[in-house]
């Protein structure tokens, strides 16, 4: 026989919720959340992942926890608020072969990046399914209030920013699945950034003030720019060339002459990046580039914000780039 | 085709979150909470729900919905917190025969019971899943800071009390599984408190004060009984006689003499009853009182709290009742 619920409780979740004094560590109907410092408030998010669905069934159970914390956190950073902690639903299957040791390496997970990133569990459910691995989020940081940053606020004349280096998780996805041969070395560096994003939780809230709308790339460069489009009324103009690329993934889009549109498309519609994506005025550009190096991270700009709807790619040539329809949020 | 996941948002979620300024309509990726009142803090709960464990795959979709909230709601109410909204993470079968009807009967149980409890979706996330629906809602309620109602704090000499009736959706359950036969008027009554708790959402905040210690009775009587017990240091002497019943209860003891036992058992341990179990001195007694006539919901004062530890659940012929065990939580 396995642990019961309060057991699993005590020894997996309950030392994670430790320097959260309104958790109560765990043994109560609910937590309490801290006073909001003043004149901020607190944001709240929810992601939920499913095994084969948002990760590979037999991913080590230490990095879905990573995943799916950080899927969260990347959420907040997009909303400019720093991270406080988290309320977790966990549904296991029953037939899993070894509950407590998947349950071990989840926490070890939880722990690592809760040490990372400075939060902490604050209540949870943890439940059986007939189903597959499924566990949801919910994530609690603040913000000054009236400061957060929306997918609405994009004006004519801004400059659109991205953070990091986009396409590196959509490749890496196409490696694990086969789809993609590249080197061992660029295999393993790609794979990586899908199963792990790094979210830009100092650069979120060091945006707050500067940037006019902002998010972060999940579903893909060209249809999340196509959400701040939409919100804010307006255009966007992406310069392909200007897009930030990893050396990974300019091998991959170089060396594949052929596929050279099928990888740049990848790249720009693949999604999993979990970088800010974000406009600000022009005679921001110096705060945001020291905003950014405070942070840690590379920021480009990689076009501009113009009367309009929708979004236009622009190859090298000055021409439109075709192809790039996905899921009807690029209208060209 | 059925729709993507932004026009399932726009049609049947973001009408929900109406009313509530920062969940900006659920465009953007987190929400705000909006100040707490003046010396109040925000409380947080957690459940998760999955088709086939905690409630049935056929179950009308917005009765899973309205159970799914106040499952939560009642876990606010323990803490004597007043609701104030909540996100959703849902996840719906690839193969769900009519994913926007369901849908539609979803978001129909969620709007009634938003417009019954005065609360709002503040944000969410819907995916897709092999297995079985499974649902997870995060509710969010407000305390005054210091008088949020714990499982310790029980006194020796404190009164016991429970809200409204015991072992309705127990033996709800029990008809629904056809393992209970009972008449047909019974039958309805007894399912519908299985399949719909009432929160007691008026009563919880106005125990804030008044009550030392308190949960909802969701796991059974005798084993909720022994977290307040545990967590408390104290030992909880319930009286069965004085345990209240409702008439459909109280016929289905009275008239199955050989099953006396194994129905009294199942009333006293069987969960889901979603009612307030909760200790406070009898100097407040009245108030005690007072506060539950406000509320609308009838209170029973059903034991005492006592040194020692564990519960003891006593017989008419005041000796302690046998074979109440289960889970390792009453400890005689």
């Amino acid at each position: 026989m396995g642990l019961g619920e309060f057991e699993r409780i005590d020894r997996f979740f309950a030392p994670l919720s430790q320097g959260a004094g309104g958790a109560f560590g765990l043994t109560d109907d609910a937590a309490l959340l801290p006073e909001a410092a003043d004149g901020s408030a607190w944001v709240v998010t929810v992601d939920a992942l499913v095994a084969g669905v948002h990760f590979l069934p037999d991913d080590p159970p230490d990095l879905v926890a990573r995943k799916a914390l950080r899927v969260n956190l990347s959420d907040l950073a997009a909303m400019g608020a720093v991270p406080y902690g988290y309320t977790l639903a966990l549904a296991l299957p029953k037939g899993l072969p070894d509950p407590e040791s998947w349950l071990e390496g989840f926490a070890r997970g939880l722990r690592a990046d809760q040490d990372r990133y400075g939060i902490h569990l604050l209540g949870g459910d943890s439940v059986s399914t007939p189903g597959p691995v499924t566990l949801s989020i919910t994530a609690f940081g603040s913000v000054a209030r009236g400061g957060e940053l929306r997918r609405s606020g994009a004006s004519v004349g801004d400059d659109l920013w991205v953070s990091g280096t986009i396409g590196d998780a959509a490749l890496g996805l196409g490696v694990l699945q086969g789809t993609l041969r590249v080197s061992a070395a660029d295999a393993e560096i790609l794979a990586d950034r899908y199963r792990l994003p790094e979210p830009r939780v100092a650069l979120g809230p060091a945006l707050v003030g500067l940037a006019t709308a902002g998010l972060d790339v999940s579903d893909g460069l060209v249809q999340d720019a196509g959400h701040i489009a939409e919100r804010s009324g307006v255009a966007l103009r992406i310069e392909a060339a200007a897009v930030p690329l990893s050396p990974a993934v300019r091998r991959c889009i170089d060396s594949s002459d052929p596929l050279r549109h099928d990888a740049l498309s990848g790249v720009l519609t693949g999604g999993d990046d979990y970088e800010l994506l974000f406009a600000a005025p022009p005679a921001s550009r110096d705060r945001v580039s020291e905003a950014a190096a405070a942070a840690g991270v590379q920021v480009t700009r990689i076009g501009r914000v113009e009367d309009g709807r929708g979004v236009r790619v622009m190859a090298e040539d000055g021409r439109p780039l075709q192809g790039l329809e996905r899921g009807g949020w690029n209208h060209f």
